[in-house]
Parts: structure tokens; sequence; C-alpha cells
């Protein structure tokens, strides 16, 4: 309840008459509580003098109270009108609540609507993103922790994956051992999609895996990570299976000086935009900067993609704490892909990587 | 293209100046290109008078143009002002559009604050999300053909899991068998988490697979579905594992019952609320009804929750051409748990099951 009481405490000191968290992972960093509830309504309403409440589905109450969450939980049925409910219980608590808090980033306008419908007078100028995003941007120890163990589990998956690589496999194949195999571990959840792409599909980042053999003779990358604990995991590793021409040798030599390069540059005091040019730089010197088409890096920690984000233009200075990811790319359409990545998190001096499988060149046998 | 000229006569129809489609799946339902872009932004941008355009981040671009996109298509880098460069294309088209259409189930209140900010005459009185809801309602032949594809694969990952039920596994292994089987199938996607629970841990719905072993001497609750090139299948079944007690017995027998009546009453001209009832007053009258605590079902297609809700307060006449579960439940907290479900397609005079997996009590031996 450490980071619920300090929302409470922002809530008081910004004088606001209730604050509205709407994101299921931002309810989940609040509480201890998650759920995805799609179309349904799922909330953390937090006051300046009152207890919170959770507002949920009601087959989620019992789920809620399992957790151990110590405040009010109120459920609702489907064919109950969830913000009349929401809206009596805030009135209990506040009559005429004037200043709202709310997740403008996640919050649905249909949301907004309903709000405004109950609370005519209210005003919904404060964004709770920010301080919630820049509550998040600092791992404790504990959320550290449990990053690591994730990092872990992303090593394993592409032990895993190395060995299932075989021209007599689809990359889906692939995908579906590495998978297969850290549910029979007990990860449950990757933190996204798998990716397993060789040869000239490698050169669409964020593509998928196809339901075509693994290329022979070519780069082969994996892009994966984990969800331990409501912590995520995400690496890529590019791998050459058999003989691997001069040009994908190149670029799987620029992409590891770019990512190695970066990796030695991100501690405290470098700025995100900074570091992005760091590696930016190595490739477009080597002739690739065309081909490297996507900033350098995201935060990572409950979420997948987070703050902060590693990018030209942002001049955010990178603290201890900060959890992100170093993933460079170099994507020749048509030809070949090479990414490598560790997601960090920042030291009072440097950094730790979470993944720790070897960067140098893996040339599998055919 | 014949859903996205449906879009563009309604935009002509309702006199509005810009469409803004931004629920990635309704993207993908009206120009067959699909993405999540997480905290990036991706539209799809409809005109009464000019050709619409797609706008995404510049990594997907030639994905776009892969899918055969015969409009525009305009890419943003990270570190650029996406909805700057939104605002900049729409003003070439329109040069002061006033009357919008938003998903306003859908559309972020930041993305909203953003368009203001670009157009601060614009009226954003006009909400997409029901036309678009209700032109998803009626399945084409086409549609309903991917659906059937997707309820066969449903049926085979039952087969997988009934086969795989044993005391010496897991209910998280039981899944990763499953999911295995599928991948090594090609079925890339689970239309969600695929839920396996014995014993008491069937009275949680929609709670999830533990990583203790299956019960013996009791019920076992599979909740599953597939994501066939874009359509969901998603069905339950329940089984016995060992013996089970006359409890278990009877409230399968129960639930059956009240499933197989909606079943037979699910035809054109029966209301949604109606056919909710049908079942909930057969589990009722057998002295269940507090127990069946959420509603007989929901819509089905691109998405494994869509309209129409089948609930109490849904007056929606059902008519052909609709898809929707069928899934009554019933739930003894710390006792046991189950759940019959069918996704079904309304015909001219009844309707037909997307999954056939027997509904007559499988007794699994231990």
């Amino acid at each position: 309840m450490e980071n619920l009481a300090k929302l409470r405490q922002w809530t008081q000191d910004q004088q606001l008459d209730v604050v509205y968290i709407s994101d299921p992972v931002n309810i989940n960093y609040y509480t201890g509580f998650y759920s995805e509830p799609h179309e349904r309504t799922l909330g953390l309403f937090v006051f300046a003098d009152q207890e919170p409440f959770i507002f949920a589905p009601a087959l989620e109450v019992e789920v809620v109270k399992a957790t151990g969450w110590p405040y009010d939980v109120y459920g609702y049925l489907d064919h109950e009108d969830a913000y009349a409910m929401i809206a009596d219980q805030i009135k209990r608590r506040v009559a005429n609540p004037i200043k709202w808090g709310i997740e403008k980033a996640q919050l649905q306008f249909k949301r907004y609507e309903a709000l405004i419908a109950h609370f005519p007078n209210a005003e919904f100028d404060i964004d709770v993103t920010d301080f919630v995003a820049h509550q998040k941007l600092f791992k404790t120890d504990a959320e550290i922790q449990l990053m690591i163990a994730a990092g872990k589990e992303a090593d394993n998956a592409f032990k895993v994956g190395f060995e299932a690589v075989s021209s007599a496999r689809t990359e889906q194949q692939v995908v579906a051992e590495i998978e297969y195999a850290m549910m029979k571990q007990g990860v449950m959840h990757m933190s996204f999609d798998t990716i397993v792409q060789s040869g000239a599909n490698a050169a669409n980042p964020h593509g998928a895996p196809l339901p075509e053999k693994i290329k022979p003779n070519a780069l082969v990358l994996f892009d994966l990570g984990t969800n331990h604990k409501g912590y995520m995991s995400d690496a890529s590793r590019t791998v050459a299976y058999g003989k691997i021409d001069d040009k994908s040798r190149d670029i799987y030599k620029v992409c590891l000086e770019a990512q190695l390069a970066a990796m030695d540059a991100a501690k405290p005091g470098i700025t995100a935009a900074e570091l992005d040019q760091v590696a930016r730089d190595i490739i477009t010197k080597a002739g690739y900067g065309d081909y490297f088409i996507h900033r350098l890096g995201h935060g990572i920690g409950m979420s997948d993609h987070e703050f902060p984000s590693i990018m030209a233009g942002n001049d955010l200075e990178l603290k201890p704490g900060m959890c992100f990811s170093i993933e460079p790319g170099i994507y020749i359409p048509k030809v070949a892909g090479v990414r490598i990545e560790d997601c960090i998190h920042l030291t009072e001096t440097g950094n730790e990587p979470f993944t720790h499988t070897t960067k140098e060149l893996i040339e599998l046998p055919l």
C-alpha cells in the first residue's frame, strides 16, 4: 500500500476532490489487484480525506477481497448502471466533488461523458497520467527483483529458441516451442507475442512470425519477454543459422557496436535523447542510418512499453531506478534484419541488464 | 472494401466532415490492416467526399501497403507530433471540419484534447461507436465461414485438453498442452487466456488456472477459444475427472438443461433479455439462481466480447446474422463450478453453433 499512500498524499497536496484511476495496470500498481475488464467498468477512486474504494464487475469482488485489499470494494452486475453506482458512492464521501484527476491517456471519452452527466460542475483539468508515470518510473528494490526474475526467464526462453531453430520448423513452430517450454515452467504469460523472424522477414520490425520454414544461411531474429508476477522482461537476440553473407555479418557487427556503446553510455546524467544519439551515430556513420527506423528504447516495468522513451526530442535526464530497453536495429527491406536488445536498470554509477544471453554472434549449424 | 463503403456512405448521410476510427479492431474491419499500436497513434480517417487515409507509426506503413490498401497511408516517427501531422492531412482535404464522428467508447480523452487543440471549432457530438457496432452485428457469409473455422479449432482444443487432464498435471500444464497443440497447428493466438479450473477453483468464473494439480473426483472447467484470421471462437465445457459427488452432478445437470433450453430458444424474434431469462428461470427454479452471477452471453466476431449483450435489460430483438455466446454457469463458492458455452449464429429459422464438442457429461477416468 506504499504506492497508494503516495497517490493519496498527492491527491491531498493537489487539493483534488477525487482521483479516478482507470488503467487496469495502474490499478494493479496501487492495489495489488489486476484484472482486464474489457468493456466492463473497473476503477480505483481515491480521495483527499476519505478512504479509497474499488469499483469492479460483480464477479471480481471476491478476487479483490482475496488480495487483502483493506478498503471497500463494490461490484455491479452487467445490467446495472455502473456510473450511477459510482456517482452514488462518491457523493457519500464528497457531496459535491469539483476538482477531479483522471487518466487522460487512458480514460475513454464516453466514460468522461458519463462522469460529466453525474457531476455537471466537475472540472477535469488535471491529468493524473504524468504523476502515475513518474511514480512508476522509479522502481523499488522489490520491483527490480521481480524484473531480474523476468529477465532470467527471457534468458531461458532464448536458450529454448536457439535450440529449436531448424529448417524443418517454421518460424511459428519455433515460437510454439519457446512458449510451451515457458508454460511448462509456470510462465503463463509472455509480455507480448514472441517474435521469431528469419531472412527477409526479419527486415520487418514488429512483424509477425510466418508459417514458413526457417531460412537457412540467414539471420534469425528473436524478440521475446515474460510476465513475472506482473513485471515484464523484453529482449532481442539475432543469431546466424548456417553461413551468412557479408552484408548480414556487417549489419550485425554495426548493430552490436551501437548496442554496446549505448549500454556503456547508459548511466545517471545522460538524457534519453543523448543516449539514443549514441547508438544512432554509430549506425549512421556505418551508412545504415536510414535503416534504423525506431527509437532506441522504451521504459519497462508493469507494462512492456512505458516511460521513459529513449528517443530524439526527449530531454529527460536518466536517473537511478529507471528501467528501459536499449535496442538498436538495422532493417534492410527484403534482405535481412537485426535487433539486439537488453532491458536495464540504472544504478547510481551505471546500469545492470536484466538479460545476460551472449551478444557475440551465435552461429548455429544447419 | 465493402465494409468501408458503408461507413463512407454513412459519413455522407450524416453530413459529417470527418470520421475518426481509432479502435484497432475496427480499423481492421474497415481496412484489412490490423495492428495494436499500444501508446502509439493509429487511425483511419473517413470523409464525406474525399478518399480516406490511414495514419500509422512509420514502421507499419509498409505493412499497410502490403495489405493492398488502395488509399493514402502516412507514417510518423516516434519523436514527431502525430496529431499535428494528422491535422495537416485533414485540413488538406477539409479546410475547416466542424462535424466529427469519433469512437467515444474507445478514444482516449487525451486524444480528444489533441484534436480540440488543432480544431477548436470542431463538434464532437457524434459517437460512431453504435453505427460501427451495429454494422458489425450482422455477419456476412464470409465472416461466418471464418467463425466456423475458429469453432473447429476450439473443438480440437477441447480434445487435446480432455486428453491432457491428469492429476499428474497442474491446471496450468493442461493449458500449456492445449496452447502448444494449437500453435503447432498454426493457431498462433487464442482469443483469450485459456481457462482450466478444477474443483473449487472453478467456482471463480474468469479466474485463472493455478499451478496446482488437477483435483481428482471433481469437475474440471474449460473455457477457451482461438483467433482464426481475426475472427474468434469461444466455448466452455465442464467434465468430470473421476467420481463426482451428487451436488456437482446436479449443478451440471441444471446448467446443461439451461444451456440447451436457451440454444433451443435462440431464434429471430426473441429479445436478448428474454433469452437470458430462459436460462435464468431454469437455474433459479432449481435453487441456484444466486450462483449464476453473470449474463447469459455476449456477442462475438472480431472481438471475443462485442454486441449483442445477452442480458436482462437489453430489449434488442435478435436477428439472422447475429453471433453470440450462450453460457450459463453455476458457481458454488469454495465447492465447484460449471459453465457450458457455445457461440452460435442466428439463421432465418433458428441457429447454428460454431462448436460441436459433446455436452453430455464426459467422465474421464482417474
